[in-house]
């Protein structure tokens, strides 16, 4: 394993990306809950696809992904010509930066792996990029334990909170950013109550955070997505807590479709709602959430649930992947740098300087 | 077809109950869209089998089911015994008034035609019991197109709408209530665009009102129910509309879970939000939506999608079948006797008393 969990963090059992005997190792995660298999990847391209596919998902899990991927591109083009691999890897890194749109950790991996091999390495990359893969790997989860310290002090003790879609060990390098706060906070019994909104199209929520949850031994009740406003109402959940995709410079969040929806019903009911994310999914060069691209997903998502026809043929569906929640519905940004409370451009860029 | 639809009505085709030489004839609901076929049910026993197990479900067009199968079992109870059936049909009404335990229609249904039967008919009852189911039906059909008309009145042309649940054809004698409003506006110019939340767990949304929108070609647009605030920040939505269980005395809406959720998000946005449904469904001795029961169905509902396990082994869930809207969201309440805007008590009351 390339990142083993201490043995003094409880709930963390779970690893999604693994580099284990010179190759990528990934939970397939398409077909959790039923069926726990692992994919095992020797090339670049097999990476880009598993990330497209979604059998890996969730944005700082595709950065880390994608660093893996890297090395093992670097060690199929440095085969094939030890002196023009630098020139001849570049495509490769364009196309895993295409692998999927929304997410900024992608894009951030790829360019950050691809300022090392500019910088120009001497002999085989392998060992000199591989190190950097696992840093950023390692990095991660050093970053979501601390993230679920932070995240965890701001909720009272005996609180409700719910979360959406799966922003846990398979979301990331390992611990979880949202989910990272939910289990901190259980452990340090600030929470008394998980729910997990199911998360259609995908469910992320009802396969991968109920599995989790289930595997850590957390418990945690599932609903469905249009139940979280009357659950909010019986005065239920204290925070929502979410994770991102990308986050605007002034705050406003790109997350899982529905979080948006979330947050409208949480400033509703005075519940507050946390957003909780490393900063490599800050984006300060995104000025608002207007101008981040969303990834229209096929229609084929809404109209069958898990390879089952539901809708009627002749049916059409609009499947937005993400959508934008605006700064101002946002009670508090955690970061591995600090937490940002009711966030603005201002105070964003002094976290991001620290 | 015991009500045929005129033919100056447009998109009116679907009828899930039908008497037909002599027998009940109802579309299994249970097995659209992927089929589509007829039960034919020529005795009362199998018509409250029908409705416990929702091949016909919506509370009107369960209300108009019992009263044709009340007519089924005095056929019956005639044949056996000319002299003493008025006696020996009451368990079979009471055997139908049990089939669901909340929909008041049926129970109004039963009591309606027990009346008439206790008051004492003259020789063959089917005549004069037919003609009371048919005339029940086809005032409900009637009440639907006069709450259609009244509900497209409301909206400015070129709108967009969004619905949740089923409340179309399906669910009523014909037409449909929010979704002979739909039809309505959209027949008128009214309605450009239909959007449709899949409603979850249920997916009456995916499986009933897309079929019945395909059928009647009527375009629509079907989303994941947590995609319903992101469409409304986009402005695509000028006003939800939905049916409903049971309306309070003071205006407060009991209906399908998620229709609170899509109050909140269309109060948010400014999108304006209705109610349709026939006065039936006003319970003026419920004062307020605090003491409407609300039914918790099977956590595998939400743990399953169409009878295949979602979630993993050892989750738990939390599944309200309904959830109360109330009544300061409510920009209209559209019944057959017309048009409350912004309900109050007193304005519920004096449309009630017309």
């Amino acid at each position: 394993m390339s990142a083993p969990a201490p043995k003094s963090i409880p709930y963390d059992k779970i690893r999604a990306v693994e580099w284990e005997h010179g190759r990528l190792k990934l939970i397939d995660q398409r077909i959790l809950p039923g069926k726990f298999e692992y994919l095992y990847l020797d090339h670049l391209p097999e990476c880009a696809k598993a990330i497209t596919d979604m059998a890996v998902r969730g944005a700082p899990a595709i950065g880390i992904t994608a660093a893996y991927a890297i090395v093992l591109a670097a060690r199929d083009r440095y085969k094939e010509n030890p002196k023009g691999w630098q020139k001849e890897i570049q495509p490769d890194l364009d196309l895993l930066a295409k692998a999927r749109p929304t997410a900024v950790n992608l894009r951030w991996a790829v360019e950050h792996m691809r300022g090392i091999i500019n910088a120009g390495i001497t002999g085989d990359p392998v060992p000199r990029l591989l190190a950097e893969a696992q840093r950023i790997h390692a990095e991660d989860i050093a970053a979501n334990r601390r993230m679920g310290e932070m995240g965890a002090a701001l909720i009272e003790k005996g609180s409700g909170v719910l979360t959406h879609c799966n922003t846990g060990a398979l979301a990331t390098g390992g611990y979880g950013t949202a989910l990272g706060v939910v289990r901190a906070g259980f452990a340090a019994g600030k929470i008394k109550s998980v729910f997990a909104n199911e998360t259609r199209p995908w469910l992320q929520g009802a396969r991968l955070t109920a599995w989790e949850l289930v595997q850590e031994g957390i418990p945690a009740t599932l609903i469905a997505d249009s139940a979280a406003s009357y659950l909010m109402k019986q005065g239920k959940v204290a925070w929502v807590i979410v994770g991102a995709d990308r986050i605007a410079a002034n705050g406003d969040t790109a997350n899982k479709i529905g979080t948006y929806m979330m947050a409208v019903a949480a400033r509703h009911h005075e519940v507050k709602f946390m957003v909780v994310a490393p900063t490599s999914s800050v984006d300060m060069n995104t000025p608002d959430g207007a101008v981040i691209p969303i990834e229209t997903r096929a229609e084929a998502e809404v109209l069958n649930v898990g390879g089952t026809r539901t809708a009627p043929e002749g049916a059409q569906a609009w499947n937005p992947a993400f959508d934008i929640t605006p700064a101002e519905l946002i009670d508090a940004i955690v970061t591995e740098k600090g937490v940002v409370m009711n966030p603005t451009r201002e105070k964003l860029s002094a976290m991001m300087k620290k």
